[in-house]
């Protein structure tokens, strides 16, 4: 473990998978169970291949998936801050050597990682809609939240021009944004192919897709078991108690 | 109940909602569990307002919303001897004078029921694809399963002719189709806002799903909570087993 600089509403939280650990910030960015869910969601190449994360955040979804795959893995982040936490995560981990965090926006990341070059890409994409006034629109939180600097257009755009044909491309977001997903997939050639919706409860409305299209694939879709997050006694049900205490090996 | 022609291949079944009867035939047209729960998924107008049901066979959709409207309903069938079997089921039943079965093209429905007429549209399209040699396509059995006459986008561009703006069109259809419905949903300006993913066991991955679009709607796509047919024990879960057996309360 490497010694890293620290900022003052920084923590270090243990991630669980390979004794890796995490720097986060409530002030800043920490990551959900979406990302978590994401990172085992992805079809990845295990040995040869690139692989690229968009909208990185801290960098927990590469750090995640190191753990999957002996590939190299790029990852984007357009926040300052959030590059700079991403940067020491992967040091902290002694990853130098296996991923690469580039500052820069999504929507020019062909410029810097060039066009159809990668093999899978994954993206834990700002999700909620901009609503309302000005207030908190610069704050970093509300950037990582919120369609602020990137749609999810652009997102998928950008997902299109780096992926090579028969490269996978997956998300996680609102499930009520599947409509558009599918439909801007489609748009910029990434077929859907598998899906999975999250529902909190086994009698509750979903309220998160993942979902993992292949530029120029043939159209049919796989829908994986539903995932339900809680038991009906408020616990977690198991897949999700093995995925944070342990029993990663499940792909 | 009126006493109806049936031919020899035919046998009359219990319908098991409001005591009605249902005219079947192995050869022909059996319905299945899709028809059953496309007829409880769908939204209606209950007092005022107008249904139509495409594809309809041997009338059973239209036999089933008869129990949850007092709306007209017509319903269009292409085959003749399913069309005569349809109109036979709306006789046996008393419903003369609130189903009225049309034979006719699903393609060209909008020349006798008229454009953006009805409030509520449902649909339990051929599904299946055309593969293979000539073999069985004129099979009534093969015109209703294949998309031999008709195919998913020439049902949703008819759907969208026929229903008003802020009608409601529902389908059933293979899980693995989504990405087309959904895409050409869009294409034909029907919003997807409603949708059922239907898993033969908690563990197995989808095979059918439900889905109600919005003429004109604005994205944002519900997901109900997943509809699980079979429990681990190989019985019915509890709502299949209602929807079969008795308590048709439930919207």
């Amino acid at each position: 473990m490497e010694n890293v600089k620290l900022y003052p509403d920084e923590r270090i939280d243990d991630l669980l998978t390979n004794e890796m650990k995490i720097i986060q910030s409530k002030e800043v960015f920490c990551f959900s169970l979406d990302a978590v869910l994401l990172a085992r969601f992805a079809s990845l190449p295990l040995k040869r291949g690139r692989i690229v994360d968009l909208c990185t955040g801290n960098g927990v979804i590469p750090l995640l998936l190191s753990a999957r795959t002996e590939c190299p893995i790029d990852a984007v982040e357009i926040q300052e801050r959030l590059y700079d936490m991403a940067k020491r995560n992967v040091e902290l981990n002694g990853l130098k050597n296996r991923i690469s965090i580039y500052h820069g926006d999504v929507k020019e990341a062909y410029k810097f990682l060039g066009n159809g070059g990668y093999d899978a890409l994954t993206c834990n994409p700002p999700y909620m809609p901009v609503i309302g006034g000005e207030k908190n629109k610069s704050s970093h939180v509300a950037i990582a939240r919120h369609e602020i600097l990137l749609t999810l257009e652009e997102v998928i755009q950008a997902s299109s021009r780096l992926v090579r044909t028969g490269g996978k491309v997956a998300y996680v977001h609102r499930s009520g944004r599947l409509g558009d997903l599918i439909a801007i997939m489609r748009k910029y050639r990434i077929e859907p192919k598998r899906m999975r919706l999250v529902y909190p409860k086994a009698e509750a409305e979903a309220n998160m897709v993942l979902i993992e299209g292949i530029r120029d694939g043939k159209p049919d879709l796989r829908v994986l078991p539903p995932l339900i997050v809680y038991k009906e006694d408020g616990t977690y049900c198991d897949e999700i108690y093995s995925i944070y205490y342990g029993d990663r090996t499940e792909e």
